[in-house]
């Protein structure tokens, strides 16, 4: 396995089997009959979530951008040298998206690997537009995950730096990782695998997530906040978590912190520093660990998750107020 | 002149004879051939600033809340003592508004006093519907005048209590005055008179009003804006002021304090302190001491203005960073 | 029972038998060997809290401010004419405070009646002090009662007013009642009673109580957040309780509004509306209800609390997310 | 010239000779007899600023870090193959940095080359610490120039990317350019060259600078607050411009955007809008395009500055309203 990783700039989006999402703050950049695309203010690309109609919730894939159109080659060869299930996509194959790689990848999930993507206006200074949150990008993919040491392992190869962790003497419980020099591209959280565990977006400042949550109790739609605002240990971010009519889970989140220096060292939380997932000691909700969306893989059917052993799971080892 | 004032609880609403605001966040309560009556997202009242449309710029009236209907007789009572025209105004004169009292008061200003109003939809809590600064209410009158002790007098015997003054050795010449317990519900600024300086309203916090200056920006529309945003000296309010197509000035307002208490004591400001106007010392602009709406008689004809003595006037004498 | 009642302009202070609460971002006004007297940084009264120490956590007594010297005798009149027991307390009886009538209340609770502060430094602008929440001034008491509408007839004979109610069609449940034009200068919520439920204190904007949240969780005593930060239904203010190591709470509030004027209704929740208590939906913790600290009578000693009959209590009648 | 440039990581210090700037936030890493040693909360580098004693205000050097040791050899043999002065500078020459590579650049300027620095305790959470306005980090160099398409092409062969110009159709004026995919690790503003015009710090969120702003008029220091605060058009920053003693300016910048795309099209301002140096059309102070610190060269002296032609100058050909 000779071959070097695709050269990844970011977490780009996620498409995900579903039903509408509008009132968060997204832009509309297009739409078919049967999908949205949908982009933050500041996003120029075509699109950093999709919502597509289908017959059960699910995540189709999650896409990583690439520096060059030689990197699509790179993965495939990468992946390849892993045995993993690979496929070339045309240029249109996504709305908006130029030529791709899809892989199922050895955890289980299909990721994409894309360079071009149609250009779209930017939205940063319309002020008049934004509205909700006023989402400004995605900011990282958190994907659940049965056996993280063996995640770890995995995004390292593919030149992921480690940012934050969460672990005992015994083990490793979760861990974010990035390529863009913030704290994550991807995080993993313990649960059944592979699963989608939810998407984050950035927000410039905490009072839009607060408008946010105001917009939530006017329109009687609060049901759908699932935990916080609430600062988090890890990522020291502010954060909301959202839940949507299939289940699919939106993290909106802002202020994290710069991690690009070559010498950066990960945080390490232990897994029974109740500060760990929500700094000011807030419980965490059990459905925050125990749901998540299944994945499909590059033929569209759903991939069978594996639960995770309990004491691999950070749920049962460690503090979070709600046993 | 024995009788007792009205008891007047507010500033509640301003009359301006001019074209449309609506941008700033202003709720839309009716609207008639000639008329736009707007309120904040707070406000069950009818109205809290009325544009209508006529000839040239002018501000109509300055209307005041009263506790009781007996407090029009007290109103016509105490006025008439003063030798003031007084005009009785039956319910739906202005619209929305019950029975009424005009006056054409000492300093030159109409004034109008009722206690009755149309209640409207409470909307403090649709949040979906509130945009631009989200305005919650009105907040006070600030008006040009080019005597301020005799004005200081005149608002004393209404039964307003001074909560803040600049001031030398010398003299007064400006001051803030209130019935509810904030900062103001009537402010007195150093100029020709009578005129009205701006009408002032309430926002919640100070990102309401950078989402304001954002918006107007968006919008090429900066040039409305005047001065600020900033943080008063006096009244330790966030502050923003703006300026229409006909040069009438509202100011965004937020964040003052309580003063209703017995012994509450006037905080009195040096002409000379730099901080007194922008508490972070910004020049203020020459428009804003120059400026201002005239004022309009009983009879709709615009009240002939007279200029302020240099030694009264706070430009001249005092320290704001433009000269 | 002719006598009017004594003229309250606010809620002014709780004494309370405790320990220290500092980092909150109170103003030390005064030390005794045995009691702290603190303020917020924009009142130049004495004091709004009292931390006394005691052989156990208490409440002693509950304080508003009456307008005049003459209020006093209406106070010992009115409460003389109910048969409570009345005392009569030189300037001095607490430090900072001139002459004082304190009574013992039909609900139980020690009251005392104030005119008569000693003035302090006003600090609004001394930012360079300001720390913590940054915490303004008292807002509210909160009581526990275990029969609201007798507390309700109570408070509104003393010249209250109300302006928000939770409610079904068989009963109040609590009221939000004011004399300064505020959402409150008490709340009642249903429990056992006489107790106090928290004493709630202003501070400017929403992100001074996420960065006191901050703190608690960088100095690792986040178990002091009981509940929020999160955006009240009633009231409309966003708001965070805090309980010490009596377990006295404080709530640190923001963002209510104006409630004086003469036909201003109060607004009625369903006691099944799940965004009464949190208007995002949170769930409210059981504590919340269920704990609250003791009232001493005028000699000092417990006074014994009633619990709440089942059928009149919210937290068994209502939607609050955690049964 | 056949080598490749150092692999920059992103701006990393700025050596003022100077008196101190405590007041703002930063974190005091070390103190010599003759220099402090800052840093931002979230920084666990031994400092981004260093302000040190000396005969009269200049800029000693601008540090960049760089990704490996074997850059500072391709700094040594990119800037040799240019001709400029390149001296090698042993571990702790600076104090907690580690060998490094000065040079007298083509723009006349000292950049320092660095890959090592002692590891300081990690703030980001330590909220009880955090004072003025919080600042996290130092985020970018702003430099005076009298050539900026010359200055643009010396920094994009340096691997610079451009995310914003200041252009028309007969020249460029001003631009921002990265290597951290921010909006900029260096921007050139047109002046006497070589200057250093300021040093641009990240806070979170705007009220942290509205917060320094109440700071600097409670200590009746607001004489320092040169211009803002405000939203740039520019990089979408909300912004504040401070002035020390000796003329040194800082920038509190907080909010720009992710530029790190393949395919991140620079934004291009034209001279004429009013917003692209502030968003909301507040006037530029005309010191702020005049004034600049010295800088010096590695002997220690200061490089003689040569002034801009008006033709080339932003200030003289746009519009900034001061005029």
């Amino acid at each position: 396995m000779a071959s070097a990783p695709p050269n990844i700039v970011r977490a780009a989006y996620t498409e995900l089997i579903s039903t509408d999402l509008d009132m968060l703050g997204f832009v509309l950049t297009a739409r078919d009959d049967d999908a949205l695309y949908l982009r933050g203010c500041e996003e120029t690309t075509h699109h950093s979530l999709v919502l597509r109609k289908g017959p059960e919730p699910a995540a189709a894939c999650l896409a990583f951008r690439v520096w060059a159109d030689s990197d699509l080659d790179a993965a495939e060869e990468w992946y390849g040298e892993r045995g993993c299930r690979v496929e070339r996509r045309p240029a249109g194959a996504m709305r908006g998206i130029g030529a791709a790689v899809r892989v199922e990848d050895p955890l289980g999930f299909t990721l994409e690997f894309f360079q071009a993507t149609d250009r779209t206006e930017r939205l940063l200074q319309r002020f008049e537009l934004h509205h909700g949150a006023a989402i400004a990008r995605i900011d990282h993919f958190n994907i659940s995950v049965n056996d993280a040491p063996k995640a770890y392992d995995y995004y390292e190869s593919l030149g992921f730096r480690c940012s934050e962790t969460i672990e005992d003497e015994h083990r490793l419980y979760a861990a974010w990782m990035h390529r863009k020099p913030s704290v994550h591209d991807v995080a993993m959280t313990g649960g059944a695998s592979p699963r989608l565990h939810h998407t984050g977006f950035f927000t410039p400042e905490a009072h839009h997530i607060l408008r946010l949550c105001d917009l939530f109790g006017a329109l009687e739609q609060q049901h759908h906040i699932e935990r916080g605002p609430g600062r988090h240990g890890v990522s020291n971010a502010f954060y909301l978590y959202l839940r949507d009519y299939d289940g699919h889970r939106i993290e909106i989140y802002t202020s994290d912190y710069f991690t690009g220096d070559p010498d950066h060292e990960p945080y390490r939380w232990n897994v029974n520093d109740m500060r760990r997932r929500d700094f000011w000691g807030a419980a965490v909700v059990p459905s925050w660990y125990a749901e998540s969306t299944p994945v499909l893989d590059l033929d569209g059917r759903i991939v069978p998750a594996i639960a995770i052993e309990p004491e691999r799971s950070e749920v049962v080892v460690g503090a979070d107020g709600f046993r």
